[in-house]
């Protein structure tokens, strides 16, 4: 790219306001994980909850896919299971499972003994680690904080281990809707401590995270989960940093997804960007949503799928380009390099 | 019910017809399985293969909802993956797991190497079974036969086990389209002999199971799947059978999914029934749609779920009362047989 306009924090900055930019920016969802042989190295060494709470090795690991690929956002290098540690939730992560949870939570009683503290004393090496990235990239790219949503939070806490179907996690929802909400109130409470903690600390933009949304009925997440992450937003509201709200398997809850508040909504390819826009209104921003499996494909392909995503974003502002979800561990890095100049590539006039 | 004025049979085949009816049909997917002690009892003696390869005990595993929960169908007990016995496709199915394949399809001298025969010889026990059920049933129930479609198929034989993202099959739909469409056209062509074997046998009507198909985005569904199931439609609707068609996580989709062209869209939880309705056009029929996962709940849960579902319905014919996907194993029988109950006590007219 020629001598661009913009930084990649002043591009990202911009979109997520609405705000004119020089061409769209880019960033990955799991960008700085497995994919990178830099990041391999390093986890021979350090095992993944060791890097998290480290706040160098979490710097150099939030930093670098800005160097490998050029991406316009930095996301802070974090399990989503880290806050739940102060609160009494026995975890570890298993390698190519994900979090195993070993008193999970089930009853009313397990729900209480659930302890809520200031985020400082849950994760200072979090906090700590925002500001060195934050020195580190010294402007060249945003830096993106985040969370866990109360449901999927609940969902891994209810179940103990990731799962397929969230049965259990959802019985207790239908079944005891009382318990189930002081279980996502106090999940809420703990997250707005935590973001917050984030954007005291450094963070430029917010990402909530509900990968799991997509398991529940669109008048079930009214009942059940909306209110909760409508108050995560509407307390970080005040705040003036952008949010950023992102589920998989949401087409069919677009409308309720953005009613939660958040200043853009962050879709999967399962829905075209232009028909999610047209839902949720296009004073809203929307980020996404190349489906990750097309990077496993020729750069040819990849490069027609991300022309297909700018197209149907018409150029507005208020759009971030991502994948549908994370980045798939066997991706070609080059690719990623690759797709973040298509992407830059492109002026933002001119699209068919 | 007092004195119905319909057989089970009666009332499923005239609402896959749009035909009135006395109440609304209800049956549930999955609903010959480890929900009913009688089955698991005869799984202690017999794995699920040799259950489904012999007639006399397939016939009476699909016939028992019948008698345990008053349903409107039976569904032939079966595994998705028969059909591809004779295709040379080496399989095993894992408890808790599903099909494994031990020469999983991945290049074109594997897709090459697949045999195209008579379903007669591929799968005659199935026939056979489809002819004692009938039989057995003597009209209380529909008889549905059903398979695998395309894309779900060649999602289990390229990935070689059941897969979260089926990465590695949509990698090789993007990167080789020539081999991804010759696997679709051999799984084609081997699903209608099969389902013309069944319709010959006696199934009333066929259901195609596209499981996995959420995984994708519209256009490439549109690209990739939808010439290859039309096909499937285009062919067997000489036939005068009706045909269901059904996806699960297809709210991105459904108006692809509509132009496959089956007489009724089975849709999950993921839509609301009034919304997928209007989206695909009432002069197509619909089949679903309560969460499975609400039948772990107490039953007034459920009968409220349900009641949602057929007010959506409005009345309307051509609804078939479903779940969303399979009954879970760990539901309780009982509400099983207390929905089926509640399904029929509720008056066609009179919802609100």
């Amino acid at each position: 790219m020629n001598s661009p306009a913009m930084t990649g924090e002043e591009r990202m900055l911009a979109a997520c306001r609405h705000a004119p930019v020089d061409v769209t920016p880019v960033w990955f969802m799991r960008q700085a994980g497995r994919c990178l042989a830099e990041y391999r190295e390093l986890r021979q060494r350090y095992d993944i909850l060791t890097l998290a709470k480290t706040p160098e090795l979490c710097a150099q690991v939030t930093e670098m896919p800005i160097n490998a690929f050029g991406v316009d956002a930095a996301v802070m290098f974090a399990d989503i299971m880290l806050p739940m540690e102060a609160m009494g939730v026995d975890f570890m992560i298993e390698p190519e499972v994900g979090p195993i949870i070993h008193n999970p939570v089930r009853s009313a009683a397990d729900v209480t003994r659930l302890r809520v503290v200031d985020a400082e004393e849950a994760t200072p090496y979090v906090f700590e680690a925002i500001r060195l990235t934050k020195q580190r990239l010294g402007g060249r790219a945003a830096l993106v904080g985040f969370s866990g949503a109360p449901f999927t939070l609940a969902c891994y806490l209810v179940e103990g281990r990731p799962s397929r179907d969230y049965a259990r996690a959802k019985a207790l929802m239908f079944s005891e809707p009382a318990v189930w909400h002081q279980l996502m109130g106090t999940l809420t409470e703990v997250i707005i401590r935590y973001l917050r903690g984030q954007v005291a600390a450094g963070a430029q933009v917010l990402q909530l995270f509900d990968s799991w949304i997509g398991a529940l009925a669109p008048n079930h997440y009214e009942e059940y989960v909306l209110p909760h992450s409508k108050r995560i937003f509407d307390e970080l509201r005040p705040l003036g940093i952008p949010t950023l709200h992102f589920g998989t398997g949401i087409g069919g809850m677009l409308e309720q997804i953005a009613a939660a508040g958040s200043d853009m909504v962050s879709v999967d390819w399962r829905v075209p960007l232009d028909v999610a826009w047209e839902r949720i209104g296009t004073e809203k921003g929307i980020q996404g949503n190349l489906d990750p499996t097309m990077l496993l494909a020729p750069f040819e392909i990849v490069a027609d799928g991300a022309a297909d995503v700018l197209r149907r974003a018409a150029g507005r502002p208020g759009h971030v380009f991502n994948l549908g979800h994370g980045v798939m561990p066997e991706t070609p890095p080059d690719s990623l390099a690759r797709l973040v100049d298509f992407v830059h590539s492109q002026p933002i006039g001119a699209r068919p």
